[in-house]
């Protein structure tokens, strides 16, 4: 019975995710959709000229205040010499390729446990390409944004190559950050007033 | 004379930032707009489960190949255990609110600069709100993206609030991460064939 029940526990492990939580996860959204409804937050402060430093730790979600994280992540966002800074981090541009890269490979293992695909292995290399006229307000018609960002991933898995090209393109559409990126998502500023 | 130099050097600071090398840069980009042409790029590895790694170093812009930065930098994303990770790091969406913190506060300080607009301070709270349904296939009609991201920009500068209210509406409207977001942009995803 031990044996067996611990065979069983190494059966829901597929690509190291746990696919019997995995399932528990996604029968408990079924019966109460509220329960899919997150809010992500950071705060940020400037440090001067060209860096600026988040603090990222609690976020709500699966109906409750999460509290897993007993000390917050932090990232410094700096500029290179040649956009007037100094290498202080990567900069904004930057961590939206890393934001983008994790979010699509993390997509990708997650649908691969959910079809009983094991992955091997997952090698992406990003590039986006950004006209800095459009930062620098030196001609309306660019956009200040990337014009468009391309992932190369090699991706080793136990099935066919039709599969994984299928994989990817479901990756593509389901990617929370792929998504924000491909479709407008409105970002509303807001600024504090004093008193 | 030297004292007089040393003055002006001085006077070219503002916010952190050299404003004899913007407008230099500047003037630049108007006698040639291909140097305005940048690729961003970064490597992404996957780990196991839902961590990942990224390596970001070189880029092309400013019409070279950038080798400012003698050490990449390394980003970890992850997920917390609600979400069948390990909070290995920050997840990929939260990732994104640093991102754009991080261009809409620099976008924001680099034209305070050029209006002669001297910044005091900057603190940024952030929230996006995103519904996991989509990520997790569960009904096609919901977005897999964030739906909205708002910014609660504090910021304290030595001009009228008038001003500072249409800084900050630039600086939507000029933040490359912003326009990404709110616009949208392509990415291509592409396996790399075996051989």
């Amino acid at each position: 019975m031990t044996k067996q029940t611990a065979e069983q526990s190494v059966n829901t492990q597929l690509n190291g995710l746990d696919t019997h939580a995995l399932g528990q996860t996604v029968d408990a959204l079924k019966r109460d959709k509220t329960l899919a409804r997150f809010e992500f937050r950071a705060s940020n402060r400037w440090i001067g000229g060209a860096e600026n430093r988040s603090t990222i730790q609690g976020f709500f979600g699966a109906g409750a205040e999460d509290t897993s994280r007993k000390v917050p992540f932090r990232f410094t966002s700096g500029e290179p010499p040649v956009l007037l800074g100094k290498n202080e981090g990567a900069n904004p541009v930057e961590f939206l390729l890393h934001a983008l890269a994790g979010c699509v490979t993390t997509t990708t293992v997650l649908h691969a446990a959910a079809r009983g695909i094991r992955i091997d292995s997952i090698a992406t290399e990003l590039t986006g390409d950004i006209d800095l006229q459009g930062l620098l307000d030196l001609d309306a018609s660019v956009p200040a944004g990337y014009r468009q960002i391309t992932m190369k991933m090699d991706i080793k898995a136990d099935c066919s190559d039709a599969a994984l090209d299928e994989l990817l393109q479901f990756a593509h559409g389901h990617s929370p950050v792929c998504n924000t990126v491909c479709h407008p998502v409105p970002v509303v500023i807001e600024r504090v007033r004093p008193g």
